[in-house]
């Protein structure tokens, strides 16, 4: 029963679900609603889908969360940088004839949904640490400036798209120009939001209103703009006019089933899906983990990895594109006040009563004013001066967070994530290869062993120590390699050298390897090489090994031991004196 | 000047060549070529080119390290592994029609070269630091194998090649079976250098014979195979009675020329040529500073790219394949007394004399002459008690390193090493998002901090430190966020939170953003979050962040401070008993 429990949180909160949690629960589901429809609508358009696929989207999926997911509050459904990565990924697929764009979509939730749900079952959510938080950063504010430029072309009815910028930028600057009602409708929808977004909350509480319901008014701003311009686009009938409209939507449920697919689909979805996997779930801790965090709960990452997984798989399940935890909603969700899961579910009907009732009157609703819906919720996304704090911390985070950012812009989603990793995991090769390590000397006096760069120290020319700052791996075995050999070559009196490792948690194959041709190059120059401050546990594993064996010098315990017994102590305690 | 000496050697070692040191290099310099001859007709077979190109492979390649490698004893030219390699990525080039098998071995040649210059000159050589020891050693173990097997075909008159065991394995499996008098050669010579190898050198000696004369004698077994068994082949034409013959070979000296690529070639080999970079300079840097160090020289592993970049050029420029250092080769030049660079320049004259003079005698060689020399070579790569050794040490490097065989025999050598450089950083991934880590309590009577888990120390209900014992990255950001939400989630009555860092060498921008999260998320908890221990220059960088601005809580210098300070010593020290 435990062990179910742990696999479906539903079984532990669900048994203690009483009448006020419900109401809690309720309010925020009827808020979060609000919210989620033309969100829904916006980023399926984003992802270059259907509308009613958007509204699936907030479906099935949340209702798979609730089950498994552990957070009490993250609101799941579709969100922009993932909408972005889902158009980029079924563009190619369609146009190589692979698949049509909803199959595609569907297949791409399903292999992600795959992905998370192994993930999770094998452990393997460190996988998500190659996510650097400069590359995620730089990658989500590319994500929000290339999402927001597509979108411009929607605003002002020149038609919008493009997976880069230099193909936004070459659509806009295409001469047909600015369709004056569609960017009428856009502009102002977009002045509307952006009001409601920031001045119409602290203004109906002036007026006299309660903050629950300034809050759900505020937040009702998206849907008012969606009815109001429903209503001119029929009053003035703007669909003849040249105004693009999003066209039927069927009204009713989702149906679910499995899309078709071939394994040249799945191969060639195969690298988006991963992407996807790792940005959504690493996002969706992210914010997960801050919210739980305020009322001292935990989310497990590894059960939040079946959660998505399973969010996922229902996504492509039932006619939807790839979901995961959107950080305003469940900020929103929290703020409102959920208190379990079972505010998604809510959500989720709510959804599911738009699908069957308000399908039928969007079809006249301006794409312009979706648009505007997009780019006021992704410009919160971009962070440009987190580049300037980056940059004060640190140049090679600097580096990985401005190629995130550069290639995204120029190459597209895919190429922006890979790169940033890529130049990350090179950028911890190179740091790893410049270990801290110094030459160390006696302080006088004491039994203290210091940077002989930086301290007044005693030192012998028969014997020299060097302490490395850090496990011994193959990033840095070659490292050590060198420096020895340079100091070896440097010293022509040289008869021991003392390799002090009080910071040596652990020495892999590689470095095993790199010590055991270290001490044979050493004893073909007649230097004895040795070993002082070995941890514990190392100890045990080298002396498993045979490479004691083979060492033509000591392990001492301390670097004073060993400077006395080689007979070099500048200045060694009254034991020491008399051994020697 | 100096700047040049560094970028040239040879004007170091140049100035003070003398006499004695002349002799000593043409003396290695006779026994290498010797040595060379079979192994540059072997190394071309093996890389499916014809045998002039590895002649070629040991003139111009050879004068080039000459003038720019910093070890004076390193011979360059074919070796089994990259020839295989080069094989291996020519094959595809060829059957897409993409290039002729010459052309896109010198473009190889040409892209591989350009790489290690570029490394070189950017300092770039970390970048090898990817290739752990279990991966190449079982990369190279692999590639032995698989060699070997190919050859077999030769051996025994069947036809060889194949880049894969299966591939390999179906070939000999084939019904046209053995061809007799082939597999009479190939095995009579396989059973002479296996004894040549072995035997002979103390049967010489034991016959009377001084050392260096033994060692020539045995080093010549291998031209001796080729001069009998070209010998026998025209005694008995065995040309027509269906054995492979070498057929025949333009003697004179290869011409300068570029080779004519596009960027659809150029493109195709990119991988190849960075893998045969990579691989090559590794094995070479290996070879070198093993042999510099018994002389307590040194090798530059910058100045080293350029020298093997620069043989690479120029033996695309001079109708040959890639090249490296090789180890046997290296070690036999050694042995025998070479000083200075100059015995490879001596070898490459060598060789430029057999390539004009001896050529047209090889026509009548037969193929299995070279697959036995090839076989007997590549064996002594082969280590499989290294899996043992592997094992015994660490589970991960076995894993890698197993990886690395499996993939390398099964799918070729690219995807064996691809697999075990993705497999050894997805482990270092692993490793890092488990750092050693430890909740500290206060050893009692004393100010040190120990482990909870393994020792008897004091804790109080309202404080908790814990210990890492790693730098902060992003590789165990994550890990340190949920390690404190998980002891802040089961501690009711917890109001701080001491992370101590003495072994905290530095912090990336990751863990800074996890710090302050953690510091965030803490703070809504209602729990202040400190530091301790915090090393200098670590803390200098915290100074010039925002982070202490933030921060709930304090930055004690000692641990011990920290728990008096708090009010919660179990025993403090007089002073701070007076403080509290």
């Amino acid at each position: 029963m435990k062990q179910l429990r742990h696999w479906l949180p539903i079984l532990d909160w669900g048994s203690r679900y009483d009448r006020a949690t419900f109401g809690a629960d309720l309010l925020a589901a009827v808020i979060v609603t609000i919210m989620l429809i033309p969100q829904s609508l916006a980023y399926a358009m984003l992802a270059a889908l259907p509308p009613e696929a958007g509204l699936y989207a907030s479906i099935l999926p949340l209702m798979a969360y609730a089950l498994f997911g552990t957070s009490r509050v993250l609101a799941v459904g579709p969100v922009a940088v993932v909408s972005l990565m889902t158009a980029s990924a079924v563009a190619p697929v369609v146009s190589a004839g692979l698949a049509d764009a909803m199959t595609a979509a569907m297949v791409l939730a399903l292999m992600s949904g795959a992905m998370l749900v192994l993930m999770g079952l094998l452990r393997l959510g460190f996988v998500a640490n190659f996510l650097s938080h400069p590359v995620i950063s730089g990658f989500i504010t590319a994500s929000g400036l290339l999402i927001a430029a597509g979108q411009l072309g929607y605003l002002l009815g020149m038609g919008g798209g493009g997976s880069t910028l230099p193909a936004v930028v070459s659509r806009l600057s295409e001469p047909q120009g600015v369709h004056p009602a569609t960017a009428g409708i856009g502009v102002g929808v977009l002045v509307f939001l952006w009001f409601a977004r920031s001045r119409l909350k602290p203004l109906l509480i002036r007026l006299g209103l309660g903050m629950t319901m300034a809050t759900v008014i505020a937040r009702a701003a998206p849907v008012m703009a969606i009815f109001v311009t429903i209503a001119l686009s029929k009053s003035f009938d703007l669909g003849a006019k040249g105004v693009a409209l999003v066209g039927q939507v069927p009204a009713g449920l989702p149906v679910p089933g499995l899309p078709a697919a071939d394994m040249a689909l799945i191969f060639a979805l195969a690298p988006a899906a991963f992407l996807i996997s790792i940005v959504g779930f690493v996002e969706s801790v992210s914010v997960a983990r801050t919210l739980a965090a305020k009322r001292r709960e935990r989310i497990g990452p590894d059960q939040e990895l079946l959660g998505l997984g399973a969010a996922n798989l229902a996504a492509g399940m039932s006619g939807a594109f790839p979901v995961t935890g959107g950080f305003a909603r469940s900020v929103v969700n929290f703020d409102a006040g959920a208190r379990t899961p079972a505010a998604g579910a809510f959500t989720a009907i709510g959804i599911a009563l738009a699908a069957l009732y308000l399908a039928p009157l969007l079809a006249a609703l301006p794409q312009a004013t979706l648009a505007a819906t997009i780019i006021v919720a992704v410009l919160s996304l971009v962070d440009l001066p987190a580049l300037a704090r980056v940059w004060a911390w640190s140049r090679h985070d600097f580096a990985a967070m401005l190629a995130t950012i550069l290639m995204t812009l120029g190459f597209g989603v895919e190429a922006g994530i890979s790169a940033g990793v890529v130049l990350s995991i090179l950028l911890v090769l190179w740091r790893a290869s410049h270990p801290h390590s110094a030459v160390v000397g006696q302080v006088p006096g004491t039994e203290h062993y210091r940077n002989i760069s930086r301290h007044q120290v005693i030192t012998t020319p028969r014997v020299l120590s060097l302490r490395v700052d850090e496990s011994l791996w193959f990033g840095n075995a070659r490292f050590l390699e060198e420096k020895i050999e340079a100091l070896a070559a440097c010293s022509p009196g040289l008869k021991h050298i003392v390799l002090m490792c009080p910071a040596v948690n652990d020495i892999d194959a590689s470095a095993l390897e790199s010590l055991a041709d270290i001490n044979r190059r050493l004893m073909d120059a007649g230097i004895r090489f040795h070993l002082s401050e070995v941890k514990g546990p190392v100890m045990d594993r080298l002396r498993r090994s045979d490479f004691l064996a083979g060492l033509s010098g000591e392990v001492f315990l301390s670097q004073h031991e060993a400077m006395c017994r080689l007979g070099e102590g500048g200045d060694c305690g009254p034991e020491a004196r008399k051994a020697g």
